[in-house]
């Protein structure tokens, strides 16, 4: 066993504190990780906080995680010790389902669908009440060690710095895959709601992809932060600049992390386009099926990306030479990141520097 | 001028009641229609009943019209005196825009988008005050005669009995055109919610498509009129029977025309299937984006269909031997039939024998 430190809720009230933990040795087709970045995602703190009534506690959070090799199984090929890699939100799918076979493993079709970095299976309570992963809790990345089968980790590209990778592996993916999916192409008009960790991800990606972007907020100052990005940005409430855009957009990414209003966003869908939510997992507001119907738009859910699209992004962002716009900190105040984060005061994704975790180490020994 | 005689609502709370007013004699691209038949569509009511706030009164309702050319303007090609002819939702559209370019004329994008056969532009009150159409009223085929532009006006095919063609205009194409948009092919696990008018027909079009057909109700007694018309019925607060069926659909259409509770039935679709709704023209309930993430599910609407899908839907059914379960009525008993619409209580579809009209032009002369 593998001695292990990290940050973890006890429940659902508590902040992170330091706790210790063991990891079983890498298994044959297993790599073992000296992790080094991990991003805090707007769902670590749902989760932490049971806002999805499902977490399991202890909860280590983390699945933005950048870290070197620095064992590997016997078996394993795509990885060597030494090599820089990332871990994304999956750990583990069951790769027999139709979803698997089609190398989607984010929408896993077994009872417990993926086997999720922390907090366990996706879907812990299957019908049958088996459980395919045996194991109910997952550890994640705010920890020193991650131990990992080498299908799930991904390759940092040369030419990407580690911190700046590592939200790209969930906040990335989680933007461009629904962008790859409804075909955001260039020339394409893409408005992206919310400018959070997400939202000014999915602009970049966007823009990247050759599509013409518009962002949309609430917060008024943060309409010169997105002209600072390149980007051009409307206040949410400003109606007459959302009439004048009115039945223009290609497509819509809302990345907004809670419930919120998408009928004035549906009547700027062009014709046969989509509005796709990844930012809220839970019940919607009601939209205006007049809307939808006058001009056979469709508002969709989209989950994370497969590990295919996650190599591609982190690629694609190499290769286009853009990433997250993030702020270093300390692992001793991700409880203090987190109260900015659900305020929407983040500029915009913090990321762990886990070498401050060492302390809490060499503090113990 | 045309002398007509139809039947009208004066008000939103007024009975309809017969109507005398005038058309205009056919112009060179339009066609003069002795009408033998007229569906009654639930939205005559909502439209009757001022239920969307658009009706502009008097209103004569009906497009679902079935009946015979009786007069052809010098330009006309497409139809001859004497040919047996349907009109459905729509009299014109701009011809202009992007969507009538490609044929969807339903999705026009002029500013009064298409000119409905009753109750004038589908949006009267365009940005600019403009109403490219002329007219802010049009009477639809509650009445004995219709004129309209010849290529907004289909062709009954032989071997399909002409009041039987009626609801297809409508109801059929309602159905039709979502099924063809989202490719419902043979082999596929198709849902319909509700089994009314445009719910029979659209698992009827379903199953001829070769696809395996499942209708969801509220109503008890109306399995046994699914079975008797050789469908799987499931009522739709049976928890057990819809827990079985969940991610096994290929498609779901949704024909309750009124807002009710998607969330069991998003949950039925597979991955990247889409519900689509056409029944309902309101803000529906809140639908669970977990449970659309989840499987990456879609909901839309869509609006009736284009002209070219109106004729392929009634080519269809003639080829398929299908059409809808009609119940013949007098127009003197239409606000009777009405009330069973509203109650449930139609099976399915109630189609005006309009020579039943002639009595009050007779009483009159």
């Amino acid at each position: 066993m593998i001695k292990v430190t990290g940050y973890a809720a006890k429940h659902s009230f508590s902040r992170l504190k330091p706790y210790e933990f063991e990891r079983e040795e890498a298994r044959a087709h297993e790599v073992e990780i000296d992790v080094l970045y991990c991003g805090v995602c707007h769902s670590d703190i749902h989760q932490v906080k049971n806002e999805w009534s499902n977490t399991v506690y202890p909860c280590v959070p983390g699945h933005e995680i950048v870290g070197r090799v620095t064992k590997v199984g016997p078996a394993v090929k795509r990885h060597a010790v030494g090599d820089l890699v990332g871990v994304g939100c999956m750990i583990d799918s069951c790769g027999q389902c139709e979803a698997c076979q089609c190398g989607d493993q984010n929408y896993c079709g077994s009872p417990n669908s993926w086997l999720a970095t922390y907090n366990g299976p996706l879907l812990p309570k299957a019908k049958a009440g088996e459980n395919i992963y045996g194991r109910d809790n997952t550890f994640g990345g705010y920890s020193n060690v991650l131990v990992v089968k080498e299908d799930f980790v991904l390759k940092i590209p040369a030419g990407l710095r580690p911190e700046v990778a590592a939200p790209i592996l969930c906040a990335g993916v989680t933007t461009y895959s629904p962008m790859k999916r409804w075909g955001v192409k260039a020339g394409d008009k893409v408005g992206v709601i919310g400018m959070g960790g997400l939202g000014h991800m999915a602009a970049k990606l966007a823009k990247a992809l050759g599509a013409e972007v518009t962002l949309f907020t609430t917060t008024a100052a943060k309409i010169e932060e997105a002209e600072k990005l390149g980007f051009k940005a409307v206040l949410e409430k400003d109606k007459k600049a959302l009439e004048e855009l009115a039945t223009s957009f290609d497509f819509i990414l809302s990345t907004v992390p809670e419930k919120h209003d998408l009928n004035p966003f549906v009547e700027l869908l062009k014709r046969d386009s989509v509005l796709c939510v990844v930012g809220a997992l839970e019940p919607l507001a009601p939209t205006d099926n007049m809307q939808m119907a006058l001009k056979r738009r469709s508002v969709a859910g989209s989950l994370i990306g497969n590990l295919a699209e996650t190599q591609e992004v982190l690629d694609f962002c190499a290769e286009h030479g853009i990433g997250p716009e993030i702020e270093m900190i300390r692992i001793q105040d991700v409880n203090d990141a987190y109260k900015k984060v659900e305020k929407g005061d983040a500029r915009f994704r913090y990321v762990i520097d886990m070498a401050s975790l060492k302390e809490e180490i060499d503090g113990e020994a």
